[in-house]
C-alpha cells in the first residue's frame, strides 16, 4: 500500500493518530443517537458505522497483526468491516442502517478502547514497520471517511422535511453578487511526469510515477459557478439531448433531474440549496457543487468546451506559476472559512476514466483490496472539497465516483 | 366508524385512554434512540414513528377537530400521517427510518402534551360525542400499533448478528415435549350471525353484523404446533410443488422457504428461532408462529384438512362449550404468562379473503380510510397473539395480511 | 375435473372436437408468422404458444394416457407445458415469445398430427371414460385458449405504432348515440343455491353446488357504458384518492391510468380506443371495456352504488324474468354480431375474490392443477364478452384475474 | 464522421454498397420469418430489425439529404431509428421484437427500394460529397450490424431447448488437442502514434490521430484458449474473490458464472458450447470466447499478467515484424475458415475504458451520434471476430461493450 519512504517519526506519527482520532469525534459529537443510526441510501452510511469502521481498521490491520491479539468481538469484524473480502462475510452493506446494537455509547467505548491500544504501542515503540505503515494509512483512511460521514449525513438530513441544519453559520453577504470572470492559464504539453513520487504518504492508486504525452492546453482559473449553472438552465441545458452522454440522458430523463443535487426552485423562481447549514440561497459567486459527471460534461459541451484529463490537470496543479487560484494549487484546497464544513470548493470532475496507473500493483492480502478493485466504470475527479479534512489533499489525489453520483461535494473546471 | 352504543361512561374512557398510552410507553422505555430509529423493511415501521404516529392520530381527529386548534408542529402532520389521503402528502412510508428529527426526547414530549390535551377535555367534559368516539378508536387504534411494534422491533433486531434480546427470559422446559393430542369440535351449520352487534366498540370492518349460511364443520381444539411442523418439513412440505397455491410456490423458491420465520437449523440438525427473548431452541408443543398464508394453506393440503373460513371460525368461538380451549374462548385469547411478549398463542389464518362484509360502509372524512381502503388481496386472520394487547381481542375480530407476510404472529388451526 | 354424468355421446364428442380445433385455426389463419411469434408481456402468449399448448393438452392428458404412447417430441413437452408441475419442468414463462423453433408450419403439422390421433381414438371408441372426460376438458380449454389468444393479440398490436388490423369492420353508426337508460331488477334473497349442478360440462372451479345466504338486491339491467365512463373522468375519477382501494390508488399513479385501457385522448379531446379492427372512435353507447377491478370498484363508489358479488350475479342471473336483457341472462351472453371478434359486451367484475368453493375438490394428477392453485389474490369476473366462444358461457361461469389486469375484456354491472 | 480522404472512386463505391447490401441479404436468406422477428434481451435486437434500421439509415442519411424526398413511410422512421435523438421520438428500445409488421417480406421490399434509389443516383452521379460520405458510412455501419445480427440471433436461438442451428458445419478434428505454446513479442516504448491517419475510412472514434507516451512491453503472440481457462475453471478462478474487480465478482455471484458464456458441464464432466452450428464440444486449442472483461480482467490477475492497454496493443499490431500471428496482423484478422459464421478468432478485451481521443471531435447533426454519446462506462476491444465482416477490420478500429457483456464474440491476450 505504502513504501516506507520519508514516514515522520514515531512521536509525529502517534500525534498524528491522535489529531485524525479527536478530528472525528468532533465533527460528529453534534450528531444525536437517532441522526447516527440510519442509512439513507445503500451508497451511504450511517455515522455510527463510519466511527465504528474506522476504528475497525486500526483493529484489523494494526492490532490484529499482533500475534496472539484477541478482537474485542468478533461480531464486530463481521458489522464494521466494508468489503474487505479477504477478511471474512459481512453484514449486507444496504443493511447498516438496521443495525442498532452496539448503541453509541458502545462504539465510543470500541473507539477509546482500540485508540489506546494503537496509542500505547506507538509509544512502546512495538510495532513493525509494516504495522507503522498501516498506522499511517489508517489515518488517511479516516479522513476519507471524515468527509464521507459528512456527505452521508447531508444526504440523510435532506429528506427530512424540517430540513435540520447540521452546524449554525451566518447569512451570506449577497447571493447576487457575480463570480470572477474566468481567464485561462497555459499549460505547456510533450513528456510529462504522473502520479506519485514516493516521497511521502499517497495511496496505491497514485501511483507509480510513470510518463504520459500531453498536448498544450488551457485551463480555467476558477471552477465554473452557479451563476453559470443557472444560464445552462436558462439555456435548455436540461432539455436538449444533443448535450448529453446517452447514459446521461436516461439519467435526466429517469431521475428527472432539471437542476444540480439540492437544488430546489421556489414559487417566486429564486433557487435554494439544501447544506449542511439547512437550506439557503444559492450563491451566484460559488463553485457549483452537487452536479454528476454527466452534468458536468454536458456543461462543458454546452460551454463549448472540455473537461481536462486528470493527467492535465495534474500537470496544470504541478505547473507552479501558471496556474494561479483555487484548487490547482494545492496549499490553496482548502481555503479558510468560518466553518469547514459550509458548503464551498470542490471536487472536480475530469475526463478520466478510473483506471489503473501503467505498473499499478496491489498491497499483498486483504489491504490490497484498498482501491484497486474498483478500477472500472468510475471516473476521476481532483482536487478537494470544502469538507475535505485539511492535511488531506495532494495534487496527486484520485478521488473517484461513478457518473451519475451526485451527493459527493463535485464540481468541475473547464479546458480547452 | 363506530356507533355510539353503550361507550362506557367518561371517567372510564379517560381511565381506558390513560391505561392504553402508558402501556406503549412501558413497551418501549427499554428500547434505546437507536433501536428506535430504523425501519428493517418497508412493512415494517420505527418505534419512534409509532409512538409518534399514534399520538398524532389522537391530535389529527380528536384535537384537531376544536374550531381553532393548531397543531403543535405542521412538519408532524406531514412526518406522522401513515396513509390518510385526506389528510394531505405524507412522508414516504419507505423512508420512515431516515427520520431523525424529531429525535426521541421531542417525540416523548409530543406524547406528553397531546396526551394531556385529551386528557384535561376529557376531564373537562368538552369533548363532542364524534370526539369521545375517536377516543376510544385512537385507543383501540393505538393498542394495534403496540402489536406492530413488537412485530418490527422482533423483524428489526433479527437482522443483527448479535442476535439481541428484547426481555430477558427463562428457558423454557422441556422443549421436545410433544404436543396435546389434537381433537375436533363440532360446530352445527345453518343460517348464522356473524360480524358485531353493536353493543361495544368494533372496528368498521367487523361491521354490519349479517346473515350467513353455513354448513356443519369440525374444527380443531387448539393450533398446529411446532412438532406438527417439524413432520411437515421432513416429509418434503418445502420441496413438493402440489402442496401449494401457484403463487406460494413462486415465494418458496424466490424467498427460499425452508422453515417457518425466524427458524434456523443448526450444524447438529437442531432448529432454533429468533425470539423477543434471543434466539431460542424451538418449542415442539408450542403453536407454529411466522407462518404465512401460503404456508398455512400448503400444511392444511398437507394434513389432508383444510382452513376454517372466518365465518366457520367465529361461528365456533361463538357456540361456547362445544370449542373448548385455546384462542377460540375470546376470555382466552391471551392466556397469563410471565411476559406478555413471549413466544405464544398466534393468530390464525383463515382460507378467507379480507372483503367488505355486505352491507359495509365506511365512516365519512379522512378516519373512513382506517380499514375499508385496503380490502383487496389480503387475507383474514382470527383469534389474537402473544403480543396483542390484553384487552383488544373480540371473537368478531378481522385481521389481516398479504398472503406472503410472515413478520406477523401468525399460524393456523385446522378444520374438516 | 369432471364428474361423467350426462357427457354427450361419441359423436356428438367428436363433432364438438373437430369444431373446436377448427375453430381456432379460423381465428389464427390470417395472422402472419410473425405476428404469431412474439409475447408482449409476461401475462399474454405468442398466438403460437396457444395453438401449441392447446394440442399439447391433448397430447399430454389424452394421448398420453395411451399405455405404451411415445410423444411425437419430447421438447414439445417442455416447450408448451403451461404451469403443470406434475408434468415436470417448462419454458420459462416470461421467453415463450423467443421460441422461434418450431415455427408455424411445424406447428401446424403438429397440431394436425394430433388432432387426427384423438379423432381416430375417438371413432373407435378406444378411449377410457376418464379419457373421453380430458378431451372434453380440452375442448373447453381450447376455448379459453380461443378468448386469450384475442387478447393477447390484441395487446401486441396495440403496441405497433402502426395501429395494424386483425379484422375489418365497418364504422360504427354513430358514436355519440346515447346508451339505453339503466333500471333495476329486483333479486329476492334467501338460502340460495350457488353452483354447478353437475348436469353437463362444468369446471371444477364452479362445484360443488352449495348453499350461501343472500339479502335482496338490485342489480342493473345493462353494463356499465362508455358514456357513463365519460361522466366518471370528467367528474375527476381518476384524480380523487377517496374513491380508491388503496392499492388502486396506487396503480393510478404508478402506472398513470386516467381512462381505460387503449383508449387514448386526441388533441380535440376526443376519445379512441384501439380494437382488433384498427385505433376508433369510443362508442358512447358500448359497455366500458378493459378496465381493472380498481377502477370498476372506484366507478360503483362514485356511483354510490357497489359490484355485485358473484352469488348475487349468479342468483340474477338464475331468477329468470327478473333479469332482462344483457349477459345476465346466459343464452345471450354472446349476442349475434358481424363479427365475433369485435368489441362488445364484456366480463363483469364481481366483489367477490377468488375463492374455493366450500367443499372444492382437486382432480388428481397433473389435471388438478388447472384452477385450483390460483385461488388467492384474484377477482372473480361473470358473463363472458364479444370474443368468448358462443358455446363457452354458462351462468356458473367463473373468470378470475388480478386487481390490476386490463388486458381482458372486461367490464362491470352495478347492484345496490 | 468521416474525412473525404481517398474515398474510392464512384464505381468502386456503388459495387462495395452493392457487396455489403448483398452479404446482410446473404447472411439472413436462411432464417425464418419467426427467427427474425423476437429480441432476446434488450442488448439485442431481432434479425428484421437489424435488416429494416441498417436501410433506414441510408434512407435518413442519404435520401433524406435530398431536397424534397418523401421516407418511404414516416412510421418506419419512428420503427427502425435506433437511438438518434436528433431524428425524433423512437420505439421502445426493449420492445422492438414486438413489431411483428412490416413482416419480412415488406422489410425486403423496403430493402430493394432504398437500395435501388441509392445505387440509381450513385450510377447517375447526383450525390453531394456529403451523401458520398454517407453511403460510405452506411456500409461500415451495415457491416458492423451484420455481425450484431450473428450475435444477437445466436443468443435468441442459444435459449431454446431444441439447441437449433443456424449453419450446418463437419465435427472438429480433435477437439482435446492442445494449442500452440504461448510466446511473447516485444513492442518497444516511446512516444508513439495511436489513431487513424486519415489515410482511408475509420470511425470518428478512432480519430485524431495523436501522441502517446509508451513503456516497452511483451504482448503475448496468440489469444487465451480454452486449454487455458480449463485450468483457470480447475483453479477455482470462479470461486476467489481476490482475482476479481469488486463489480465483477458481484456479477460472477448476481450471474452464477462458472465459465464462459453458452458453456455447460455435462454429467460426466465434459464441456460443450452453444454455436452457430448448434451444441458442440468446447475446442481446447480454440481461443476463449464468450467472456466479459471482468473474466478477462480476472483470468489475466490469476495468469499473473495484465491485459495490454488499446494504445499497447494497436502499437503492437503496428510494429510489423515482431508481431507474428493471430490477429494482431489486420490482414489475418479474418482467417479461412470453412464458414464465416462458425466460432472462431475472437475480439480482445483492452485494459482501456473508452473515453474519447484528445482533439475528438463529433459530426455535425443526427450523424453525430454515431459513436461519441457512448463514450463512458464501457471497455475498449480490439481485433476482429470470426464473424466480423473480411472488410471491416482496421488495426485502428475501436470496439467497446460494457463490461459484464458476454455475447459478443470476445475474449483476450495477454500482456505483461
Amino acid at each position: 500500500m505504502t513504501t516506507t519512504v520519508a514516514r515522520p517519526d514515531l512521536a509525529a506519527l502517534a500525534a498524528r493518530f491522535a489529531e485524525v482520532r479527536t478530528r472525528t469525534d468532533r465533527l460528529t459529537h453534534g450528531l444525536s443517537p437517532e441522526d447516527q443510526t440510519p442509512q439513507s441510501m445503500t451508497e451511504a452510511s450511517p455515522t455510527k458505522w463510519h466511527r465504528a469502521h474506522t476504528t475497525w481498521f486500526f483493529e484489523e490491520f494494526v492490532l490484529g497483526a499482533d500475534p496472539g491479539y484477541r478482537p474485542r468481538d468478533p461480531a464486530f469484524r463481521y458489522l464494521f468491516n466494508s468489503y474487505y473480502e479477504a477478511v471474512g462475510e459481512r453484514h449486507p452493506r444496504a443493511a447498516r442502517g438496521h443495525v442498532t446494537r452496539p448503541g453509541i455509547a458502545a462504539v465510543a467505548a470500541y473507539r477509546a478502547d482500540v485508540e489506546q491500544q494503537v496509542a500505547a504501542r506507538l509509544e512502546a515503540g512495538t510495532l513493525t514497520e509494516e504495522q507503522l505503515d498501516l498506522v499511517e494509512l489508517g489515518c488517511h483512511h479516516e479522513e476519507q471517511h471524515q468527509e464521507l460521514l459528512l456527505m452521508d449525513i447531508k444526504h440523510l438530513l435532506s429528506g427530512n422535511v424540517l430540513q435540520p441544519t447540521y452546524v449554525e453559520r451566518a447569512p451570506d453577504d449577497d447571493p447576487t453578487a457575480g463570480p470572477t470572470p474566468l481567464r485561462w492559464t497555459h499549460v505547456s504539453g510533450g513528456v510529462t511526469h504522473v502520479g506519485d513520487d514516493g516521497a511521502g504518504f499517497a495511496f496505491d492508486n497514485e501511483r507509480p510515477r510513470h510518463r504520459v504525452w500531453l498536448e498544450d492546453v488551457e485551463i480555467g482559473t476558477r471552477q465554473v459557478t452557479n451563476a453559470e449553472w443557472f444560464d445552462f438552465i436558462a439555456d435548455g441545458g436540461y432539455t436538449r439531448p444533443d448535450l448529453w452522454l446517452s447514459d446521461g440522458w436516461a439519467s435526466v430523463q429517469d431521475a428527472g433531474w432539471r437542476a444540480p443535487g439540492y437544488w430546489r426552485e421556489d414559487d417566486d423562481g429564486r433557487w435554494t440549496t439544501f447544506t449542511l447549514s439547512g437550506r439557503r440561497p444559492v450563491v451566484a459567486a460559488e463553485p457549483v457543487c452537487h452536479v454528476s459527471f454527466f452534468e458536468a460534461d454536458a456543461f462543458a459541451r454546452w460551454a463549448g468546451q472540455r473537461l481536462p484529463t486528470e493527467q492535465e490537470w495534474e500537470a496544470g496543479a504541478a505547473s507552479g506559476l501558471e496556474v494561479r487560484g483555487g484548487l490547482l494549487d494545492p496549499q490553496r484546497c482548502h481555503p479558510s472559512r468560518a466553518s469547514e464544513v459550509t458548503l464551498g470548493d470542490v471536487w472536480e470532475w475530469t475526463a478520466s476514466a478510473y483506471v489503473p496507473y501503467p505498473g499499478f500493483e496491489t498491497a499483498p492480502g486483504a489491504v490490497g483490496e484498498y482501491n484497486g478493485k474498483f478500477m472500472n466504470d468510475q471516473h476521476v475527479l481532483r482536487g478537494a472539497s470544502a469538507i475535505t479534512p485539511p492535511q488531506h489533499p495532494r495534487t496527486t489525489y484520485r478521488n473517484f465516483f461513478p457518473a451519475a453520483a451526485r451527493w459527493a461535494f463535485s464540481g468541475l473546471r473547464l479546458a480547452r
